[in-house]
């Protein structure tokens, strides 16, 4: 049933606000990411974590930057079967044989397509969290230690940085890389040949802290993520129902905490 | 064969720095990006585009993280039976169907793993490059007008934004997501509407120039990526075969020409 309303790309949250020694609540709005499955005349074909909106855009633009279709013109119809799902009808005589670009995700071959049942599903496979606690003073500098412990970011300017910490703010690993998940990957399985699940540890990234960086901390069993920059909707639903301490805007001496708050002792 | 030299994370490049009206050739280093190829027990899982390095970290996180093994033990023996391919032998007794977790990414399903052969993939699928000059002006300011119309951002900080513009400088849209490949599929499919492949465009993007962007824009036949942040290695290398225009850095009246500099007229 195709409506008519432009969906929001934000979603408000109530976060906390740590500046020196001091903390305040306040009201705020972190981009929304859900998300989307795409479907090749009723076949899914890959399932991207979006922002809603320009969802038609979105779809033209994957199929023909990815080489799956030739122009626009072989697309009869982009239907939208329900939320967060939509189906790419081609045009007769067009035929495209799904199984040559399918992209199954984590996500998608675990369950459905809406943030709820992502969130379940890393709920599902995820080590059960563990209590810690973490001093405000280990989390306000971590990204200035990350970065100082980052020599390829100094000659480039052009790798993301992850680094594990202790709960007491002791330097465990550091890994780079263009992407976002791999000096995630990196960091996190340098860790793990001491050990797996993880214990409760501090996850400080250069990048986004999008829902797959928060899931891939979850499947770790690492309670805390921090970065310098913001995070999505679903990575602070996802940080909230698993009870893990999400920052963002780490710079300097403040910061902001999404989720888990109470983790936080001074 | 295995070998224990370090493989270097960064790459040589010689670029053109445009400052005002006056540019100078100057040597510099980028990230290095390659394509891995993920086998399990032989049969191929993913290709990651990823920095060389601690190859062994990235897959044993990458294979827990994503909850296709459920600790390390599970790996007997991880292989590196050829460069850029790398196969994980799993311990007796452990079996995974690969089916269930497969990633075929566009440049897995159409070449090998090489970055030599990730760009003759794009190079035999992209429209045929078109000649196009474009003024120093005119790419001077493109971040800086893309920022300005980029609303969801002011308010979340969260967000990348794409923008495509005319060789002109006149802007002709500008998608925001929290993925930076899903801003540019917008954008691109928005003005797909009008006519494909495109012409000759700029496309100006918040993110890192990645492979993946540039052959994004290669795909539509759009002869120009500029970016306030820093391109990788086979981006350049991927702009440069295909005589694209390839800016990074663009940060007021400065910015770097990794690739094309020759369509740079004042």
């Amino acid at each position: 049933m195709p409506d008519n309303h432009v969906p929001s790309r934000f979603a408000d949250v109530v976060l906390t606000r740590s500046a020196g020694g001091t903390s305040e609540r306040r009201a705020d709005r972190v981009a929304r990411e859900d998300p989307l499955e795409i479907r090749l005349n009723g076949t899914s074909l890959a399932v991207v974590m979006r922002t809603p909106g320009d969802d038609e855009d979105l779809v033209l633009g994957f199929m023909l930057t990815e080489g799956i279709l030739l122009e626009p013109k072989e697309i009869a119809a982009i239907e939208f079967p329900e939320d967060g799902r939509l189906d790419v009808r081609l045009a007769p005589g067009v035929s495209v044989d799904p199984e040559r670009f399918q992209r199954k995700l984590f996500v998608s071959s675990s369950c459905g397509v809406c943030g709820k049942a992502s969130i379940e599903a890393v709920q599902l496979l995820a080590p059960p969290a563990k209590a810690f606690s973490v001093r405000r003073s280990a989390v306000a500098d971590l990204t200035t230690r990350l970065r100082s412990h980052q020599p390829t970011f100094d000659q480039t300017g052009g790798l993301h940085a992850a680094g594990l910490f202790s709960l007491d703010g002791e330097l465990i690993a550091v890994r780079e890389d263009v992407g976002r998940h791999n000096a995630v990957d990196k960091v996190i399985g340098a860790a793990a040949k001491q050990g797996w699940p993880l214990r409760p540890l501090l996850l400080a990234v250069s990048g986004r802290q999008s829902f797959e960086i928060v899931q891939k901390a979850a499947m770790a069993g690492i309670g805390a993520v921090a970065g310098v920059s913001a995070p999505s909707s679903l990575a602070v639903e996802l940080a909230a129902s698993l009870d893990m301490l999400l920052v963002g805007f780490a710079r300097g001496e403040t910061f902001n905490a999404y989720a888990g708050v109470h983790h936080l002792v001074d």
